[in-house]
């Protein structure tokens, strides 16, 4: 007999009183190491399917009732299916009309709420009146009519399930088949079984991978969720492959060329496959807001194993730069062979192939811009400067950042979780953020909902809020350790928010669709509103000083030599002197300072109503030993007017210009006709560049090709040949990337029209 | 040079065309196995601190400016801190005005938004005018000011922080300084450190571990997001140790004593390490919403390594039974200590331990029980169950399950996050469901929310609304596969909710607080208003029949043998014959069947407006080697009436009454006097028990203990005496669970009133 306080520490019995009949002894042991993997016997009926690679398999004959003394009776005799013809070539009516034939598949692929075709020949003419079948679907291992993961289809209009049935055609033993899925049904890989009913039981086709057949979200059909009734933005959304994805500053946008490739061979495939590793329930997979929300955590690899693992530091030895890619199909298609997370991605990556994603399953997307994102390090509408008591940035204190800008996607689907008003295009970020909720996944939240401050509802509209609508305030520091706000930049913040525009390459500002106008009354009432659902703000008010200082927009080449002019405005009728700290530093596209290469101390003095500009040269040299990643130059200016106290600042972001690839196509421009596609580049620097990675591919075009170079030594040149054959016709292009560690993002593309 | 379709696949160099002067040789190696860790560098400024165990210690000496040619002054003949007296006894005031006296801990534990004191004694007399000094909490790894995670509390009326300060009292050196937090500050473990200042800088306090102490949610500041304004809620859910809580069915309620130990030794510290275990940012542990919803997902071990593993198998060989513990204390420290899940828990077990946690922490909580908690399979508000075509249950394909009843927490708070109208009391449940917005976790879901079927807001409350308001939609399954609803019960789901009454050992009804009455106008509205969110329902139309069946309450004990009596009604002028199919199984308390112990299919005949009463005989040897878990019985009733088609179905679910332990104390009955406690069992069935754990505890009398006895034969009787020695006044409990593979959940408890 033994006491124990708790069960990790059995000790031998001690002598003890106890009834004569009962037998103690030393427990048994205790657990140990990790615990025992417990089944969900008790816990719910059967599983829940979460895998769309895992089937069921239905038998192949289904007796009614028990066997007779001499057994089954035989089920032949009646009608029997000799073949199903699934319609699936890319030139036959079912792909065309589904939007679904640039998909490079030899299994038929459709859109949900909407026909589809299917040819039943059976051993003889099919009789209506005596005849019994159905055609029957099967998703997932636990196939249920009610949960929607069986579903039989009848032709006849007396007797219709779910999903519609009717014979549209029928020629001697062939019957033509037209179905239709319910328009919120399960989206995924569906196997297709005919079964012919008799007296006394059913009899089924074997099953048969060519039968199996996939069912999309459908933009085009009303009934469904991600209904989008503008041609134009379906075409742009859903069917455009080549996309852009825009960088850099407000002021001096730069563009990066991606190719979403959703029609790639295995790239569908790979999708269902992120969702299947997720483990989602597949009765969930009908659900836009469902599945979006979970796709947001798989795209990155934290918590979850998903697709793509973060890396913001500037060494990607072990992986592939950020800036190297030049389109998802690679991340794709190798996620889904190592299962394994792909190394690595920044945000433009994480929302190029969730864009792919997206598009790939039928969900209208697109990737969005915000220039100036606050990055919510606290979950309040306040990033934090602070600086010297001097009016100079204390750098340790300084501790919040704002991204240069951040990208992210748009989905555009109906909201029946929320209240009316609140469908349309929809917000989801697999970047992780380091606070949504404690998980690295975000969305989707309703653009209309942060437009109108209404970020009470779900999911995550509140953070969404932050990164386009925080302030920027400026706190002074005093020497027993307490902070003052004495300036705050309501402007900042969300200064642009762009997307690519529809049916071309140019940009479209939809900074309108996340706020009002600056200013205006609507802007205040939607700030008040977010306040009143905790988004706390700094309301201190200062007075407007009189002194002004402005840094100039600036358009400066990597390796460029240049003056930096800081304009000192005095409105006043009094002379100002302003003691001024001047700061240039190389910063990542996070705003998160690597090193200063500038500080200049200058006193400034200002006559009545005057303007006085202050130059400072930037050498290449400063700079360009310093440079990270993608090459922005932070500049700030600080200071305190002497005679008001006034603090005054003023920040400017510069991406520097890279050298360019040149993409040089060449050949018949026509469908399945060799091509040459050339890549050139000279290094332009005095420097060599070590350890370079060339990248191109293009959509209809070329898989993803890289070339590697160890060296390319100061003012070399070099050119990469590479021949293809398009697949198929229309406006398309060649995307190449060049990146090396010493210099990142250098990119070139080359447009032309692929003739049939 | 190499050309490569992709990384994974470094080939040697072919020859190729190549600038004479770039060199180009394989590419390095791809990356392979595990991706490398990726550190937050150029992500952010500094990593978010999410430890609470981890200090970032602060220097002695500070100085304003850069030393001077002599180096930097001295900072001595200034006033200097010769001691710090925290007053953490229990029985000073700190502790009793604070409500923390009853924390079994040396150091000082304090709420939020109060005052509190500590006396600084220094060299020579304080005087105002010439000293300056303040007094600096720092918590986690990164202090900050504009993050609430550095705060110097200064003396004087002039010169004040965000936290008050002020001097209460001045006795010769000495000066006592009263400290109020603010009311929304970071709850946790704060280091404590005074600081003077001189012209040149500041000299500190050294660390000192006495200095540390705790700031908890204090229920009584009406500043705070937990204020309850209601002493005898604060009394029952912040300060009762011993709770009750229900299960069994609604008809015959059965209670189990838990004892939370939330004032416990080391339980204050398991709950911050649970924080800590979580990696939830420092900066968010101020907000009750994340605090309490962070908790319900780390308070399971799925995802996250949370603190309780999951079993509902009935095999419980490498762990405790789920039915054994009697508290929270052993589940919390073995936690804490091994830093591993501990093995087992279901509901009422993860609601106990959690409601440990948000007592512990300060906020306000119950655990209660939904009796017929319908489990959401698929996210809709449907429980299916499926029938033959002669109506008896087809096993096969119904999946869905109803638990008997479900346990879950609420908490007290308000919700700057949403509209106003949703404070107050929050569901929480850490009890691992499958799809909860895909996360082993629930909530906060505002109760007021939930009854009105406002279910757009966070968190989870849809969820929560479908475990209450669920139907129980049968269907009829055709031969060809397709089910038709042929009947729907509307009440059988969330039929009653429970919670321990305010101060006494009763039960209290808070039914009226989830749901509006039956049949009432409120509650087609609300039935309605989720609809619109997207809570489907089936929403056929049945005539309503004219034959009842009625199943009847039992109350049955373990090992008796019993008559199950049906009654069938015929409320019509005509006869009616009905084809009864009466099941009875084993079920778990999840709903889910262990086996059928009973199958009877009588053809019952009932005159025009008669009752007929079937009676079916039970044998205890039928039930007793089948039982699992909990000995539940579930009773089904279904049926045909065959002259008019109507379906009739009756369940009912039994809970077996289990033997109980006899609990005797006898002794002084005053604190610190030893008093003897007895565990008398006699096992009254016709076979042994084998391993059996007895277990016990009791708050402010002793740690919990455990004993184990091999065996217990037939009629055997055993009695476990032990000696304790009350550490507190008032009304107390010793609470004991008798548990093993044959007979679970065996309970006794004696309460008696410690005197001074």
């Amino acid at each position: 007999m033994s006491d124990q306080d708790a069960p990790t520490t059995p000790s031998p019995a001690p002598a003890a009183p106890s009834p004569a009949s009962v037998t103690s002894s030393p427990a048994p042991p205790p657990p140990s190491g990790r615990p025992p993997k417990v089944t969900n016997h008790g816990r719910s009926s059967v599983p829940i399917s979460t895998s769309n690679s895992d089937f069921t398999d239905i038998p192949e004959t289904e007796y009614f009732d028990a066997p007779g003394p001499r057994g089954y009776p035989p089920l032949t005799g009646y009608i029997d299916v000799s073949n199903v013809d699934m319609m699936r070539r890319p030139n036959e009516r079912n792909k065309i009309e589904h939007h679904t034939e640039q998909y490079n598949s030899d299994q038929l692929i459709v859109r949900r709420g909407q026909e589809f075709k299917i040819k039943i020949d059976f051993n003889r003419p099919f009789n209506p009146a005596e005849d019994k079948f159905a055609v029957e679907f099967i998703i997932g291992s636990s196939p249920d009519y009610n949960k929607g993961t069986y579903i039989p289809v009848f032709p006849t209009a007396e007797r219709q399930s779910a999903w519609k049935g009717r014979i549209t055609d029928q020629m001697g033993t062939e019957v033509t088949m037209g179905i239709t899925p319910l328009a919120n049904c399960i989206v995924g890989k569906y196997s297709l079984y005919v079964a012919v009913s008799t007296p006394f039981g059913i009899r089924r086709t074997k099953r048969d991978r060519s039968r199996e057949l996939y069912i999309l979200f459908n933009p085009w059909a009303s009934g469904d969720a991600v209904f989008l009734n503008d041609e134009r933005e379906r075409e742009e959304c859903v069917m455009t492959e080549v996309g852009i994805i825009y960088h850099g500053s407000f002021d001096d946008v730069a563009e990066r060329d991606w190719n979403y490739g959703q029609f790639n061979y295995g790239v569908l495939d790979a999708c269902l496959y992120i969702m299947d590793r997720s483990e989602m329930p597949i009765t969930n997979r009908g659900d836009p807001v469902k599945v979006t929300r979970k796709a947001s955590a798989m795209l990155n690899a934290r918590d979850d194993d998903g697709v793509l693992v973060g890396n913001w530091s500037g060494d990607y030895t072990y992986g592939v730069a950020p800036t190297s890619w030049t389109g998802s199909t690679e991340i794709l298609l190798t996620y889904a062979s190592s299962k394994m997370p792909v190394c690595f991605a920044q945000c433009w990556v994480y929302a190029a192939v969730f864009n792919t994603f997206l598009r790939c399953l039928g969900i209208p997307s697109r990737v969005v811009t915000n220039f100036y994102s606050a990055h919510d390090n606290d979950g309040n509408l306040k990033t934090d400067i602070i600086l010297h008591d001097n009016g100079s940035i204390d750098r340790n204190r300084t501790k919040d950042s704002i991204w240069n800008y951040h990208c992210w996607n748009e989905c555009y689907m109906t909201r029946p979780d929320l209240p009316a008003g609140f469908g349309g295009w929809q917000v989801v970020d697999a970047t992780p953020q380091e606070t949504s909720d404690g998980m690295y996944r975000c969305g989707p939240a309703s653009v209309q909902a942060i437009k109108h401050g209404q970020i009470c509802y779900p999911f995550d509209a509140a953070f969404v809020f932050a990164e386009i609508n925080s302030d920027v305030v400026f706190y002074s520091r005093s020497k027993d350790g307490t902070l003052q706000p004495v300036k705050v930049n309501r402007r900042h913040v969300g200064r642009m928010v762009l997307t690519k525009a529809l049916g071309n390459m140019t940009r479209r500002d939809i900074t309108d669709q996340y706020k009002f106008s600056e200013g205006s009354a609507e802007e205040r009432t939607v700030l008040e509103k977010a306040e009143e659902y905790g988004c706390s703000r700094d309301k201190s008010d200062f007075p407007v000083g009189d002194v002004d200082v402005i840094l100039p927009s600036l358009e400066i080449s990597m390796g460029e030599s240049f003056n930096l002019t800081t304009e000192f405005i005095n409105r006043s009728d009094k002379k100002r002197t302003v003691n001024v700290y001047v700061s240039g530093s190389v910063v990542y596209y996070t705003g998160v300072i690597s090193s200063e290469f500038l500080f200049e101390t200058p006193t400034v003095k200002i006559g009545p109503n005057k303007t006085v500009q202050e130059v400072m040269e930037v050498k290449s040299e400063d700079y360009m030993r310093k440079l990270v990643d993608q090459a922005n130059l932070n500049f700030i200016v600080s200071g305190k007017v002497l005679e008001t106290g006034q603090i005054i600042s003023a920040m400017k972001v510069v991406a520097l210009r890279n050298p360019k690839l040149l993409v040089e196509v060449s050949g018949g421009d026509r469908v399945s006709e060799e091509m040459m596609v050339s890549v050139q580049f000279t290094n332009p620097f005095t420097f060599s560049l070590e350890n370079v990675y060339i990248r191109m591919e293009g959509p209809g075009l070329m898989s993803p090709k890289v070339k590697y170079y160890s060296l390319i030594p100061e003012g070399a040149s070099l050119t990469w040949t590479e021949s293809f054959s398009p697949q198929r016709t229309g406006l398309t292009r060649v995307i190449a990337t060049l990146d090396c560690p010493a210099l990142r993002q250098v990119q070139g593309q080359a447009t032309f029209t692929v003739n049939p």
